[in-house]
């Protein structure tokens, strides 16, 4: 009684939902109607569990269906669809690359993301530690009861000019804005610059989550192919005259989810294309503390923050769970981040601030930094290693990334192999997301820190051996919609 | 040579700093020229000099002029005005409440916010101070190195379904999203609900971020005014009628500016009113823990949590500079905003909130609130009494409310007062922010807990007694804007 339509725009669940609802309430399924059991309707509607049990609550939500106890589902009484009225809410859209972001920070017993985009606990909790908090409160004797600057905590924002100083990006303090991680870094930059509607050209593949949230807020995007060597120069030329994108969203340094940075050549080019163009770019610099060289090369550096706007954070090598990021910018730029900042959030969490504050004075940062980069760099020599022996092709590049992008082997089923992984306790991130379109796409990413181990390698060159004798359906829808 | 129109949308900087950039760029004023001094560009202009330094530091920003050591403000040089090509940066609009907020966030020497929103400094010192976060460190060993999950920490939600089930709301854990503050949780109800050009009806006088915070994203709004037992219903109904308003924001219990709660009959026709138009209701209850009541009625009590959208914090009664806040609401109006969440924020910050739950189910933050109100009681009644011998009218009301919002006597100019009380060291907040429309209002707030001091109630006698006799301009203009 279902039909789907996987190319349609809404999710595969948000259809189950609406289709059910529809027969509810026309009356085609009256209360009291059984409804057939999530793995019947899962293979009736060739989908996967996870789709219909997400499809199941949200009709359970909506008092349309209930759950019995060991019984199964049935359309509730009339009665009990009456006492929720239909309210006023928006349809979803878009949002399945948030799904995911939900579902990857969750904790999950017995299973290991091994395409997180974050580090590992155990190689982080020595800096956030308890020890180092009983520490900070015993030295720092001020309190935690007025409000912090809108700005942030004006220290931290002098040890950021300092070291963006050192690398060669005159950020005076006044330039610089803490924020709630990258995340809000890069949602204040799109609320304060762009209206819906508007175009923005991003890099493809490139993280999903800038992505949704440029589409949640009704944004265009225009896809320029990420490159070995920075993003393609050719296409984003073209997308500047046909398109005129307000901005350019880019990670000079370890892009994620592909590897490697944009050289020199690349960056300066892209800056005079910028230029001509009357365009702002965006320098998501999350990575960037990663780099293994002294001194790497950033857009912000080569164009002294007149167009470039840069964004850090130390969520990725800090911790998750502080949310310090920041935008380094020219001031009239800052300006009117700052009061989007203000309209959003008011003001900044200041004990999170002082405590990174602390860690960069005290060079207890460096330090963390310097053995991280090793860690990471043997790390992923024996992940691409790993994954090679398992018979996928990871694009090698440089050591200091903290993914490793690997080629599937032609004629695997992505969802499949996605699926299995999951009941034998790994949590793979498949490709398709970090793309526009959701097509099918034969890319895995993997997080160079969680993924190496040899339960991981064994498990996928068994998995892949089975996959490739019988293959199932074949690879042709993609499958993030419906990773569980 | 620059004209200003107070009735404009924009403010009287921008007015200012678009018109001199005009002069400026078409050769009126060449390079090298001097400009007027600040003193003098604002007695011509009959502006507040806190005006001119803003629009001299903005057209700075854009190389336009410069200031030079001790001689004042000159024309750029062309090479210095072309180094710094105009970006493709949006007008700025409607930002005048946020420029006061960020304003009243900033550290103050030898001057005090007696209109402040916030608890001074030291009654809240006890609660979040070193000493408690040392304890804290040392009985709490786990790392804060993993992400923490997108909805918030799982025991604070836990402990605030209990609190809110105290009070008769029946908010399962799953029903409540943490929150950077009741700012974020504000921003993100109208991120995912509203459009563009949508209308929502707000009430008038009302906490200026909010309305601020939905003009930013180009929602219409409409006043409801604020009657002394809650919102009138008589206006509401034909808002809903002619404008068919998708949300309405109201504060039910202790109302920020005017003070005093929404009675019960008011409460239950509002909500009969609610569901008569299919209108969801946001309550902003940041106030609520202050109220000397054992259970004092709540929309959401009344409603059970059906289409009334609760919204929380501690930042009124812990500390301004730990963000913690909250929504509690339908399932799936909060699978909703989660998703908003991510999309801007990605994730919590699980230190704050694990301070906040530690606080919460160790009983202290019951204990602290059972002081809180009682000092607060106190002090209110005073600063009524010091108002009132100094000459103004406050609206008594009830004494659990933060705010007292007093009326100045007839033909006193506003801008005079704020301006002369500033060089004696005192931070008014005027009541025509707190309006849709900033038009001139004869009202103050003052902030009963910063504002019990005997020299401010001295100044005011003296300082309006000086104004009666010597009126100076009249009050034709709202002062916000101006506000230095």
């Amino acid at each position: 009684m279902i039909y789907l339509d996987r190319d349609a725009p809404v999710s595969l669940v948000e259809q189950m939902v609406s289709q059910m609802a529809g027969l509810i309430q026309n009356g085609q399924l009256p209360p009291g109607s059984r409804l057939p059991s999530i793995r019947k309707l899962a293979s009736q509607a060739e989908v996967s569990t996870a789709t219909v049990v997400s499809a199941y609550d949200r009709l359970t939500a909506r008092g349309l269906i209930e759950s019995k106890a060991a019984s199964g589902y049935f359309v509730s009484s009339r009665r009990l669809q009456e006492q929720r009225p239909a309210l006023p809410i928006p349809q979803r859209s878009e949002l399945d690359a948030v799904w995911l972001m939900q579902k990857l920070l969750q904790r999950h017993e017995n299973i290991t993301a091994v395409g997180s985009g974050f580090m590992p606990e155990h190689w982080l909790e020595d800096m956030l530690s308890s020890r180092f908090l009983a520490q900070f409160a015993r030295k720092e004797k001020r309190s935690y009861a007025a409000p912090g600057a809108a700005e942030g905590y004006p220290p931290l924002r002098s040890q950021l000019s300092l070291k963006l100083g050192r690398a060669g990006i005159p950020a005076a303090p006044e330039q610089i804005l803490l924020t709630f991680g990258a995340t809000q870094a890069l949602d204040l930059i799109s609320r304060a610059l762009l209206s819906p509607g508007d175009t923005v050209a991003v890099e493809e593949p490139a993280y999903f989550g800038l992505h949704a949230q440029l589409r949640a807020q009704g944004i265009k995007l225009v896809g320029v192919p990420r490159l070995e060597n920075g993003p393609d120069l050719k296409v984003l030329e073209e997308v500047c005259t046909a398109w005129r994108p307000r901005l350019f969203f880019t990670q000079t340094l370890l892009h994620n989810p592909t590897g490697g940075s944009t050289d020199a050549g690349t960056a300066f080019r892209l800056l005079e294309l910028a230029r001509r163009h009357n365009l702002l770019i965006v320098e998501d610099d999350v990575f960037g503390d990663l780099h293994p060289s002294p001194n790497p090369l950033r857009l912000a550096q080569a164009d002294q923050l007149e167009r470039v706007i840069l964004v850090g954070s130390f969520s990725k090598v800090l911790s998750p769970a502080i949310r310090v990021g920041f935008i380094a910018a020219a001031p009239e730029l800052l300006q009117l981040f700052t009061e989007h900042k203000i309209l959003s959030v008011l003001t900044a969490s200041e004990l999170d601030e002082r405590l990174v504050c602390d860690l960069l004075s005290s060079g207890h940062f460096h330090k963390h930094l310097e053995r991280l980069r090793a860690r990471l760099s043997h790390n992923r020599a024996q992940v691409v290693q790993g994954l090679t022996r398992a018979g996928l092709d990871p694009v090698q590049r440089f050591n200091g990334d903290l993914f490793v992008w690997a080629r599937l082997p032609e004629g695997i089923d992505m969802r499949a192999l996605v699926e299995d992984a999951q009941e034998n306790g790994f949590l793979l991130t498949p490709g398709d997301v970090f793309f526009l379109r959701h097509a099918p796409e034969p890319w895995l990413r993997f997080n160079a820190a969680a993924a190496n181990d040899g339960r991981l390698f064994d498990y996928l060159a068994r998995c892949l051996e089975k996959l490739a004798v019988n293959p199932g359906i074949s690879a042709t829808q993609p499958v993030s919609r419906d990773l569980a």
